[in-house]
């Protein structure tokens, strides 16, 4: 077999990982060795680096790598998405397979760069996109396509992950952890994207696609951030027998008469029993649940980023298409290629149906509890338990966690518990599994 | 692409599982579609099966389906070695790819049978041979190519983990459970390969030739089983903070000087400690903990047998197969195909070095732990704990639990002590993660 001959474009954390794995002494298969960086695309050439590099790889200019007919892989780990994006199909359009760690891109852009990919019989593959080092692109691909995905639930981000986490075990604040964790390099500068759930929405929109077959509009994705998370509601989950985790989740819901697939996604911080195998997962870990049939539930763990992790995703997808690099389009690798299968469609913000939990600072006068009660089963709002959990000058608090709802009747019951004399603020919501 | 036509050689639990997925009504990949069943060979063609085939599908001679242009690929399902291993290398030869989950005869004869598939450029497909239907066997060829695997921990055999959770959470006795598991169906009539260890030991010598890269002798793998396992030492175990499992281990150890990579491999029962993600796998579940550079630690969790799971390998296996079918031996991909990248050789028995378990009962006279602490000592064992947990009528149970020590200087001590006169008898010997 002749080399696999790779342009880089971004040196970042992802960018010098791969480098490091591609020139490390480590005891490796032997087909790494097959694989040449021919360049790597950079803004500065000339900026200090904390990596020492064989003479002339850097190049200012990103198209040259993929102008070049001796490139047969473009890297892009760039990050971010208009320039991305445009790198990405110009390879794709020159014939050159993809590997990315963008997440952005792919979860807006999926349909677009998977039909061009496919139109000019190269790959774009993933799965460094999605949860750093854990397999889980390539499974959902091959290993599991046997069977037929029913519901995938995940902790998926870990900068969220580690400041819950901290949150919990030392009860410390939101916005104190959170400043923690960008001096650690847990979370970045600017945090938005994390701490909001749009990095989780982009990841599990990814995740649902090539599960369930359908292109899915990203931008309709129920997301929940962290933000609000106030410490008191973590230690009222704590109590009752919960940990809070940002969650991902997505699951087939029915075929309606077009034949679309109709998929409950949602992102959202959530409680989850302490016997629950996610409620587990600490720090900058991630994991992911996959109910299937007829396999049955598995879970798949490990470290959700990090330059080590993520780059090692970023090389066995190289080694992939390396190891299935042919230049007849007619014999392109259908599971490896991915393209849609079917159409998908997000259910209604309205119809997604889940537990519910919801702590109430209301006055301390009796029958409270009786009302709320009978606010929600007014609504068909079944609830689980219902408890007053701290009384101070005159207020109470309370905790609801309801059954199953859908957010329909759930919405409609918060709003006339709010219109309550005796309430006087809801001061938190949180979904449960 | 043209169909993918099987032949399936045996019909029973995954057979019959892998028939159900091809013929299902679940809503899965169309590629699902294009698997074909040329035929089924069975001993019994007019046995009277829980199942409804169509007509013609039942053949009585294996040979005739190895021999038939028309099939591409041969899916070996009926267990055993001699036969299964004829089978699978007549198929090669007539260069068809397999699917087995035979994991006895992968585990015995994968020398010979990968390199008779690289000359014929054919594949054998193994993935339902290890955990069922974890995705483990395709993430060790592939997504986990770019990493220098370190180290493999696992709980893989569901029998054996099923009569450990039921003896740990009932208190049941070892031979009552054993029973309860066959009347269950997850133990088999005659229970040998599977409580003895010898199931466990074919698997990690399996995953270990993937990770690592060498043959490996599977009779030299250190094995021990759960017969002689007591209530009572699950008990100590429980008091003193650990689960006990039948754990397999395989660990890179350092490359000698003839380049030949010394692994140190064992299957034993084991003491895990209630915070290791391992301890809360419990009944027919598998898990299995990979270490590796520059990934890290990932875990792998899933219902370790099972018809369907297994049978879902199965099938994943033979759409891998589809998907990247070519009759063009030189374009064969070399990640899917594994074949051996070096030298590897297991360690000596006395080498291997691990943290051990010992009950010793002696005769309650003042001074005795003492004495075994002093023997440890003298034989440059290291000691964690050592508890006295039980005396009556003039005898003492005494625990005691070794940090990491070569095996060669815990059994020179176990000697010295079992000569003490206060030393009645070593009445069980585990190890420890």
């Amino acid at each position: 077999m002749r080399k696999c001959k790779i342009g880089i474009i971004g040196f970042g954390t992802v960018g010098k990982g791969v480098y490091r794995i591609l020139k490390s002494k480590n005891d490796i298969h032997p087909i790494l060795k097959d694989i040449e960086i021919v360049g790597i695309a950079v803004k500065n050439i000339n900026k200090k680096r904390d990596i020492e590099l064989e003479n002339n790889l850097l190049i200012n200019d990103p198209y040259k790598l993929i102008d070049d007919p001796n490139v047969d892989v473009i890297v892009e780990v760039i990050g971010g998405t208009d320039i991305a994006k445009d790198i990405i199909l110009k390879s794709l359009r020159a014939r050159k397979s993809v590997v990315t760690a963008n997440k952005a891109v792919i979860a807006r852009y999926g349909s677009e760069i998977y039909s061009e990919a496919a139109k000019y019989g190269v790959f774009v593959l993933t799965e460094a996109a999605v949860c750093g080092g854990i397999p889980i692109i390539e499974p959902l691909k091959r290993s599991l396509k046997s069977n037929q995905i029913n519901k995938m639930v995940g902790i998926i981000n870990g900068t969220t992950n580690f400041i819950l986490t901290k949150m919990t075990n030392e009860k410390a604040d939101y916005k104190e952890t959170l400043k923690l964790a960008q001096k650690l390099g847990f979370a970045e500068f600017d945090p938005t994207a994390d701490v909001e759930g749009h990095d989780t929405a982009d990841k599990i929109s990814i995740l649902t696609e090539l599960a369930f077959g359908g292109a899915v509009n990203r931008d309709s994705i129920t997301t929940e951030g962290i933000e609000k998370i106030n410490i008191k509601d973590i230690e009222y989950a704590n109590k009752l027998g919960f940990e809070i985790k940002l969650l991902a989740f997505s699951e087939r819901n029915h075929v309606n008469k077009e034949e679309s697939l109709s998929l409950n996604i949602w992102v959202a911080p959530c409680l989850i029993p302490k016997s629950h195998p996610l409620s587990k997962v600490d720090g900058v870990n991630n994991a992911i649940l996959i109910e299937a049939s007829p396999l049955g539930e598995i879970m798949l763990y490990g470290p959700g980023a990090g330059s080590g992790p993520t780059a090692a995703s970023v090389v066995s997808d190289i080694l992939n298409l390396y190891a299935s690099l042919s230049k007849n389009i007619s014999s392109i690798d259908p599971l490896l290629a991915f393209n849609y299968w079917r159409d998908c469609h997000i259910i209604d913000f309205n119809q997604i149906s889940k537990k519910n939990y919801l702590r109430i600072i209301c006055s301390d006068t009796p029958g409270v509890i009786g009302k709320i009660g009978d606010l929600f089963g007014k609504n068909d709002v079944s609830i689980e338990s219902i408890v007053q959990l701290d009384a101070s000058k005159n207020k109470a608090e309370i905790v609801v966690i309801t059954h199953e709802v859908s957010n329909g009747k759930f919405e409609k019951s918060k709003k006339e518990i709010n219109r309550l004399s005796e309430v006087e603020l809801i001061a938190s919501q949180l979904s449960c599994i």
